[in-house]
Order: C-alpha cells, then sequence, then structure tokens
C-alpha cells in the first residue's frame, strides 16, 4: 500500500463524494442543516479515507492542547498503577488526554519533565514529587503561566496549587502506637536520605508517638537510605551490627521493609518474635512476604479520580484557580498482619 | 501574582529590552550574528517574562508533533517500568517526549487509546497488545497514514511493523524440560482465556517439551484465566479440586504463579516436593514468594531501547520504512530458583 504523502482535507473529502466543502465541514460537526443520508456517507468517506480533525490548528486557536501531564516519582508500583488508572477515566470523560512521565525519584530527571510538559503547553499538570526533590522552584513557571498544578500523595504546599495526601503524622503515629502495644520499646525507623515532606511527617508521627508513650527517642535506630528493596538489604546488615538490637522496625515504605525482611530472616532473625516490621503504602509485595507485613492503606484509585477532577475543575473554572489552594486529606488505614503481632 | 492574559511573545521581549524582535528571534536560536551579551539578556529576559517556543505552531509547520505513543497492557510490573526507562532514554536524547497510556488489558480500552494516539498525531507508536487483543485492526490507521509503529513483548506480525519479543517457544519449552528433568510427570499449564500469540507460543512450547519427553499431552491439565494473582488463587482451587493432582504447574506470567502458590499453601502443599511451580517474566514479586520462583527473565530495559531506536530510525528514514518489518528475537534466560528443585 502506498503511503499518502498529505493529510486528508475536507477538500479531498468534498471532492471524492462530488459535494462542496462547506457541506462537508458541516455534516463533520453534525450540523442539523445537513441531510442525515449525506451525514453518513460524508463520516464514511471520512473515516475510510483517514481523516483527522484538524486537531493542532484547532487547538492552537484556542490555546488548548487538551493534555494534562501527570509526573510520578516512579511507575512500578499497585497504587501508583492505580492512580493514573483513577486519574485516566476523569480525564478522559472530560475529553482530555494524559501524559504519563516517571522522574525514577530523581530531581534532575523531574525538572527536564517539567521543562518538556511546559513546552508541550498542557492545560494542567498532577504531580507526586520525587523523593529526593527538596523544593519545587521547576514548578514555578506553571503557576506564572496560571497552569493549574494539583499535587498529589508527595505534596508541596504552595497557595496556588492544591495538594491530595494522607495524614502522614497520624498514620505513622498510629502504626508506631501498635508497635509499642505490641510490647516493642526499641522501635528502629528506616527513613529517606535527603527528607521529603512525606518523610519528615512520618518521623514525626514515629517521635511523636515514642514521646507519648515515653519511650526516649534514639538517634542511632534512625537509618536513612534511598528507600529501594536493596536499600533495605543494607539496612538490614546494619541493624545486624548494632550493639543493641532492636525489636521492632518501622520502613517509611513497603519495597525497603520487604528487602530488609528478606534479609534479616537469612540471619536467622524470627519475624516477629525477635524483631516486628511494620511498612507503609499496602503494596503487593506486602501480601507476598512471609509472614506478610503491617502497613498502611489508602486507595490510589480514589486519590487519582480526586486530583483530576480538582484539576478539571481549576482549568475551567476561573474563580475556582482563583481561590487559596487547599490541602485535602484523604483516609488511610492500618491493616495489620502476622509481621507485627506479636501478642495474640 | 497575577495571571498573564497572553502568551508572551518574541515581541514583547523585544520591547522589554529594547531591541528589534529579529534580533530577539535570532538570539533565541543562536545566531553567530548576535552579541553574546545580548543574547544573554534575552534568554534572561525570555526565561524571567515565561516565554514559550511556539512549539505547536512549528510542528504544525514540519507537519510534525515529536511526540511519540506507547500502550502496555499495565504499568504495574517492574518489566514494564524498565521498558518505559529504556524507551524514554533513547527518545528523549533524540528530542522526542513520550505519551504513556496502559489498556489495563482490555481490548475496547485499547481501541480507544489507539484512536486517541491517532488524534494527537503521534510521530510513531511503540505497543505491547493488552492479554485479550485477537487482532490488530485498530492500528490499521497508522499504518495507511505512514505513521510508524514498532511492537515489543506482546507483538502483531505485520509486514509494516516491526516487533521485538523473546522466542517464547523456546523458553516455554526449556522451563518444561527443566520441571520434567526434576522427575515431573504430570506438569499442569496457566494460560490466557483468550490466547495471544505469546500466550499461545508459550502453550506451544510446553507441549512440544511434553512430546519430546513422551509424556502425553492432557487437556484436562491446561487451566485458562485472565492471569491476574487473583486468578491464580481460583486456579489453585481448581487444582485442589482435581481427581489426580499435578506434580508440577508451568503458569505463563509470575503473577498468577504468585497467587496460586500462595493459595496451594494453604492446603498444606508442599513447594516444590509435593508441586513444583514455574513462571514467566522474572517480577518482583518472583523472589519475595517462598520459595522463590523458577521464572524465565529478560530484560525490559533493552527491549525498551532497542524498540525506540527502530521506531527513530523508520521515522526519520524513508528508506528504512520501506524495508519489510523484521521480527527482532531478544535473549532470554531461565532463572532456576527453589520453587520447582527438587534434585538436589
Amino acid at each position: 500500500m502506498s503511503i499518502p504523502d498529505k493529510e486528508i482535507t475536507i477538500y479531498d473529502i468534498a471532492k471524492a463524494l462530488n459535494i462542496s466543502a462547506a457541506t462537508v465541514s458541516r455534516a463533520l460537526m453534525d450540523h442539523p442543516s445537513v441531510n442525515i443520508n449525506t451525514k453518513a456517507k460524508v463520516q464514511e468517506a471520512a473515516k475510510s479515507m483517514g481523516y483527522r480533525s484538524n486537531q493542532m490548528a484547532s487547538n492552537l486557536r484556542k490555546r488548548k492542547s487538551n493534555i494534562i501531564g501527570i509526573i510520578v516519582g516512579n511507575l512500578n508500583s499497585s497504587f501508583m498503577s492505580n492512580v493514573i488508572a483513577g486519574a485516566e477515566k476523569v480525564l478522559s470523560e472530560a475529553g482530555y488526554n494524559l501524559i504519563i512521565s516517571q522522574s525514577l525519584d530523581n530531581v534532575s530527571k523531574e525538572i527536564n519533565i517539567a521543562q518538556a510538559m511546559y513546552n508541550n503547553r498542557v492545560d494542567g499538570l498532577l504531580v507526586s514529587l520525587a523523593y529526593e526533590t527538596e523544593n519545587a522552584d521547576h514548578f514555578e513557571s506553571f503557576v506564572k503561566r496560571g497552569i493549574p498544578l494539583v499535587y498529589f500523595d508527595r505534596v508541596w504546599p504552595h497557595p496556588k496549587c492544591p495538594g491530595i495526601e494522607i495524614d502522614n503524622v497520624k498514620a505513622a503515629y498510629d502504626i508506631t502506637e501498635h508497635l509499642i502495644t505490641q510490647g516493642c520499646k526499641r522501635i528502629a525507623h528506616i527513613t529517606a536520605f535527603k527528607i521529603s515532606s512525606v518523610a519528615a511527617d512520618r518521623f514525626t508521627g514515629y517521635k511523636k508517638a515514642l514521646e507519648d508513650y515515653n519511650i526516649p527517642f534514639n538517634e542511632s535506630l534512625v537509618i536513612k537510605t534511598d528507600l529501594t528493596m536493596n536499600a533495605g538489604i543494607d539496612a538490614a546488615h546494619q541493624i545486624m551490627n548494632m550493639e543493641e538490637r532492636p525489636d521492632a522496625v518501622f520502613v517509611t515504605n513497603d519495597a525497603c521493609a520487604v528487602g530488609c525482611m528478606q534479609e534479616t530472616k537469612k540471619f536467622g532473625i524470627r519475624i516477629p518474635q525477635d524483631i516486628a516490621f511494620a511498612g507503609f503504602n499496602n503494596d503487593t509485595e506486602a501480601s507476598i512476604i512471609e509472614p506478610n507485613l503491617t502497613t498502611v492503606n489508602y486507595r490510589g484509585d480514589i486519590m487519582g479520580e480526586e486530583a483530576a477532577r480538582i484539576l478539571i475543575d481549576r482549568i475551567n473554572n476561573a474563580s475556582a484557580a482563583a481561590q487559596p489552594a487547599k490541602k485535602i486529606m484523604q483516609k488511610s488505614e492500618i491493616i495489620i498482619r502476622d509481621s507485627s503481632v506479636k501478642r495474640k
């Protein structure tokens, strides 16, 4: 088959059907003045000839791209896959297409992606920050241009950008309290090297629970990592080398917790009897590792839908966009599994 | 801060710096005729004023969007995250942006995504088909318009569309042969409801190995599912209800294998002593489940890079695009873990 060397236009369709271009144009817009049979013929011809409504030109006139960008740290988690499915559902119903990009939790990659999204003139942006991101200056160009931006999960506080997150302080407090009520007194905490707001909030919740139960905070029980599964293996070695080992470990995400559990088990450590474990996110891995991992669960699909709805509202509604941005708290729940239950 | 109500143009920059628009234009294109200090001043002003090179208008003139689309079944696997990272690396170096979409392995969603990508005038498309896709008619519009399309992993044979995949027949043969050499004689196979080319090839490899070792193929040992982790749980119940149970199960993906293993263990089945297990893909879960799962490994990042390179070549090089499309076979390897080793 020969490759058509030019875009099919309404003039080509008009010529093929021997009718006027104006009639073709009206038929394609489903105008009431055009006979129903003619409409059917035009639509049939448009399809078979490979006509595309000139969306780019039309968008240029409207100054709209109908494209929404979403930037996430890493696509590889059931949570993030659910967020994207939720956002996509709401956005496609509203006629938007989604460009997805992953920063691989690297801040310089995140800066490049933000620039590319800006140049592609997205109509709005959904962002969950990379773990190592310490400021949001690279998103200021969107704010300046009045392009709505909504943060989710790993958010940045900004008067113009709403954020949806869970109460990380409370969830971390609750899970630490659960470990304390299981009789744990030396609770280690694995957190990020560069502490993002999410990791900082979880760290705060952990310390607050210790304080409320009169357990002195011990800096030597805090391990800083890049939170990958491999980092969990290294953390396990640090724990094994401690003079006095912890009786519980609260890890700020599941992937790192699972890596750490697998490695401590190789040293003959019994979970939860010797060391109890708790993670965060309820990733698939948490219910595969043995014993299953106690964790914090929150719904990605709901977070994605809600973020998309807020974004569309700010795009379409100037008065909504002019309101000071609110922080939205989504519900989360602790799921207690065998990795932490010392007292049955 | 007030939201600028119109796009910043080179005329605005010219006015602000009190120089000519022609100088601004040349400075932004890094033209040698412009003084280096002026260039710096223009670039600084462009940045602070929020100027964007008019990419959409420029693309319209060139009939290029610089956008590549990628459609995958599901973003939620370490394999697919690696494919995307590999493709993104090659594409961004070549100046393309990537639009990512997931069909959630649903064929009607895949059809809608293909149409949206077509309307957005992607310059090329990378596709891994949904599990349930049984033909590739919805991608014919790209072929007709001469928009290069490269399949990867779950490919569709097409004279105009190259495909990168692994030798699924051979990999499935090898892993079945491994189970046979471990002494297994009743090997069940869990495959897809709607058998895609990938699932069909693996099924073929399984049957071929049985034949070569004089083990009669037994239809009652074939279980058809949608290959999710939950489907693995259901499959486990089917296995438990068989009059004569299998001594091994070869599952066509890891997620379903892991679900099936977890559930059979609840019935007191010992793995691998009572039933050996093997999967496919080497997902993260395969090295978390106990015992660790024997599986087939192949590198997603390499597949993504290679697919992107072939696509760019066909976009830029009319003679490459005119060549009949080849099928490219990527290497894969069996990783033997404890789930299948009966003879040590």
